[in-house]
C-alpha cells in the first residue's frame, strides 16, 4: 500500500479552531435562542471597502471581454501592477524592497506552510511560544526539529533570542498573534543579530502590520539594518483590508538571501521559491489581484484605514475594561488582539468553558497556541462596537468580583 | 547557514514554458512587426462566459455588504454549494461521488504538487512519459523515486501498465496532456486492476474531461469499478470554463481510500489531505467559488460547452490539415491538443525553431514532456478560428512538400 508521510503522526490531533467550533456548536444546539458573541477566531467582520469591491467587479467584467480577458499569468508570481503597489507601500513604511522581491500568493497561511518545501528537513526551527499553530504544524509535517523561545510575562509576551541556543530557521510574528505584543526596532535588531550570528533565516510574519499605531514600532523587518541577509517577510491583506474570504498575500524575499547545500554552495532563496511556485502554484485570480491593488490606492488606503480604526475602537473598549478590572494583558494597542491572564486562576480551556457557558462569549484559550499560553486567553477586536460593548459588560459581570 | 531541500538540485534547470517564452521573446525582438501565432502553452483565449462573470460580480458585491460579507470559510475545503454542484455534475457523467469527497482548491496544479505533502518519500512513483512536467518536478522535489511508463507510437501515446514493474503512486492524465489520447473504460480498468494488485494509488488528472465527445470515453475514473479503493481525481475549471486566470479546481478523494504507516496501520487519505489543507491552505475566494458554481448551472453548462465547441472547431481544422498532409498524430478529438510527428524527421526543439522562424507559429516541443516526446510536437486548439486557419495555411506551406 502507498505509504503516508509519517511526520503527520506527530501532529496534535485536533486543530485549535476545530475544537473551539465543536464546543460552540454543542453549546448552541443546547441553547438555540441565546445570543453568542464571537471573539474567538481572528476573522474580520466588516465588509470589503468600496474601492476594493469596485476593482473586483471591474476586473470580473474585463474577464468577460475577449480583448481584456486574462488567462495564466506569465510568471505566476503576481502582476507587476500589484508587486509595484506593494513595493511602494513598503517605501512609505520606511522599508526598501524591489517589486521583483514581492511574490504574490493566495494568503500568508499558504506561504508560511509551503515555504518548507525548499528547506531541508535537517534544519532546526525556532518558534516563539505561544504562536500561530501553522508554524509548528507545517514544520512537524516537514520532519524538522522544533525548539521554542518563550514569550511570557517576564518579557511582555515578546520572546527574545537566547545566544546559547542554535537555530537555522526562526519564526517571528509582530504584531503578534496571539499575544498582541509588537517588537520595537531595537528588539528586531537583536533578533537580526542573532540570526546573522547563527547564519539563520527569519521568517517574519507581518500579517497585522496595518494595526500598528505607535511610530516606534516598525511595519516591516526590512526597515531594520541587516535584515536583507537573513529574513523573508510574509504578509497578507486578510487583516489589512478584510481579505480573509478573498485570499491574497505576499512574501518578500531579498535577492541576496541564500540557503546552502551540503557541499557548502550557496543558492538563492528567492530562486528556489520561484522554482517551487513554478511547479506547484499558478498565481492568484486576476480580479483578486486588482482588488488587492485597489487597497494601495489613496482611496483604498483611506477606506481600509477607517475600517481598522473601527476595530481599534473595539480594542480600546476591551483594554479599558481590563484596565478597570485590573486584569493583566498585552496587545490591544498595535494589534486587534488582547491577551490576558485568565481570571479566577483558571486554566485557559477551563476559562473558555466558563466564558462560553456563563457569559456566552467565545474566545480562544491561550494553551491552543503553546504551553506558555496556559492560564492566558485571547479575545479579538473583530466584532461590532455594539457586540464588543455587550461582551465587555458580560465580562465585567462575570469577572468583576473575584 | 540554513539548509536547502537538496532534492531541488535534481530538477532540470529550466521549466519548459520559460524556455519557450525566452525563444519567442528573442524572435519578436528581432522581428517586431511580424504576426506570431501562438499555439504553444495550453492557455485558453476566449473570455469567461456571461453566467460566470455575472456570478463573480454579484458575489463581489455581496462582499461589500455587511450582511452578506464572508470571511474565512469554516472548513477551507470549499463551500457546500460548490461541492454539491460538482458532485451532481459527476452524477450526470456517470460517476457517483459524495459532496464531502469533493475538496475545492485554487487549481489542479496546486493539488498535483501539494498532494505529495502527505506521501512518504519512500514511495515509488510511476509517471507516463510524455507527461505534464509538474508530476515529475513535484516528486523530484519530494525526493521520491520516479519510474516511467512509455506512451509512444506503439500504444497510440496512451501508456498501459507493465505487470513486472511495481509502483506505489501512479499519475495518469486522460484526455492526455500533451498527447491528446484518451483512455477507454477498458484501459482504465486495466490500470485500476494494476493499482489494486500493487496496493497503489492512482492520481488521475481529468483537467480535460470537458473536451470528451466520444461516449465510450469515461469523464472520470470514478465511472469505473474498483476505482474508489485506489484512486483520487484532480480536476480544474481552467479548461472546462476558461478559469486559467481565475484559479479554481477540485480534488475528489473517496472516503475508503487509505495510506499506510510503516507499522501497517491504515490511515484515511482524505483525512490526511484535510489535515494538510487545514495547516497550509485557507480556501478559495468566495467570488471565485460562486463563479465556479455558475459553470454547473444549466445556463453555465450551455455557455461553456459552446466555448469548447469553438475550440473543437479549431482542432478539426488542425486534424484535417494533418490528415491531408499525411502526418501522424494523436488527439484533436477528445482533447484540445494535437500531438504529431515532427516533419522532416526533425527533433522537436529543431522543429520548434523551424516553425517559429519560418512560419511564425509557436508550438511546444514534445521532448519538453519527456523522452518519448522527442521527434513529436504539440499544438493547441486554444486560438481563434481565423488564427488557426492561418497557422495551418503557413504549416501547409512549410511542410507540404517534404
Amino acid at each position: 500500500m502507498a505509504k503516508m508521510n509519517e511526520n503527520f503522526l506527530n501532529l496534535k490531533k485536533s486543530y485549535l479552531f476545530i475544537e473551539i467550533g465543536k464546543r460552540v456548536r454543542e453549546y448552541i444546539a443546547a441553547h438555540p435562542d441565546n445570543k453568542i458573541i464571537r471573539m474567538g477566531i481572528g476573522d474580520v467582520t466588516l465588509p470589503l471597502v468600496p474601492a476594493v469591491v469596485d476593482a473586483m467587479k471591474k476586473a470580473s467584467e474585463e474577464m468577460g471581454v475577449k480583448e481584456t480577458f486574462r488567462g495564466y499569468e506569465d510568471s505566476g508570481l503576481g502582476y507587476d501592477f500589484l508587486r509595484e503597489a506593494i513595493a511602494a507601500y513598503y517605501k512609505k513604511n520606511g522599508a526598501e524592497v524591489a517589486a521583483e522581491e514581492v511574490l504574490i500568493s493566495d494568503g500568508a497561511k499558504s506561504d508560511c506552510g509551503n515555504i518548507g518545501d525548499i528547506l531541508s528537513a535537517d534544519n532546526t526551527v525556532l518558534i516563539t511560544d505561544p504562536a500561530y499553530p501553522v508554524y509548528v504544524d507545517a514544520n512537524v509535517m516537514g520532519g524538522r526539529k522544533v525548539l521554542f523561545a518563550n514569550s511570557d510575562e517576564s518579557n511582555g509576551f515578546a520572546a527574545m533570542p537566547d545566544k546559547n541556543v542554535h537555530a537555522d530557521i526562526i519564526y517571528l510574528c509582530s504584531p503578534n498573534n496571539p499575544t498582541g505584543s509588537a517588537y520595537t526596532a531595537a528588539q528586531l535588531k537583536e533578533w537580526i543579530d542573532y540570526a546573522l550570528a547563527n547564519d539563520a533565516v527569519i521568517i517574519y510574519d507581518s500579517a497585522y502590520e496595518a494595526f500598528i499605531h505607535d511610530p516606534e514600532i516598525p511595519h516591516s523587518i526590512f526597515a531594520i539594518e541587516g535584515s536583507r541577509k537573513c529574513a523573508i517577510e510574509i504578509c497578507s491583506l486578510s487583516k489589512t483590508a478584510g481579505f480573509t474570504g478573498v485570499r491574497c498575500g505576499y512574501t518578500v524575499i531579498p535577492k541576496e538571501l541564500m540557503l546552502k547545500s551540503s557541499d557548502g554552495t550557496e543558492h538563492s532563496f528567492r530562486d528556489l521559491w520561484i522554482r517551487r511556485e513554478g511547479s506547484k502554484f499558478n498565481g492568484v485570480a486576476y480580479p483578486v489581484q486588482r482588488a488587492a491593488e485597489a487597497v494601495f490606492t489613496e482611496e483604498g488606503q483611506k477606506q481600509t484605514k477607517a475600517v481598522i480604526e473601527k476595530y481599534m475602537e473595539n480594542a480600546k473598549v476591551m483594554a479599558d475594561t481590563f484596565d478597570e478590572l485590573g486584569i493583566k494583558y498585552t496587545g490591544g494597542k498595535n494589534s486587534p488582539y488582547i491577551w490576558f491572564r485568565c481570571p479566577f486562576g483558571m486554566g485557559s480551556w477551563e476559562f473558555f468553558d466558563k466564558l462560553l457557558n456563563e457569559a456566552e462569549v467565545v474566545g480562544t484559550p491561550g494553551e491552543g497556541f503553546g504551553k506558555n499560553g496556559d492560564g492566558w486567553f485571547r479575545l479579538t477586536a473583530f466584532n461590532t462596537l455594539e457586540n464588543t460593548k455587550e461582551a465587555m459588560a458580560r465580562f465585567r459581570k462575570l469577572c468583576g468580583k473575584q
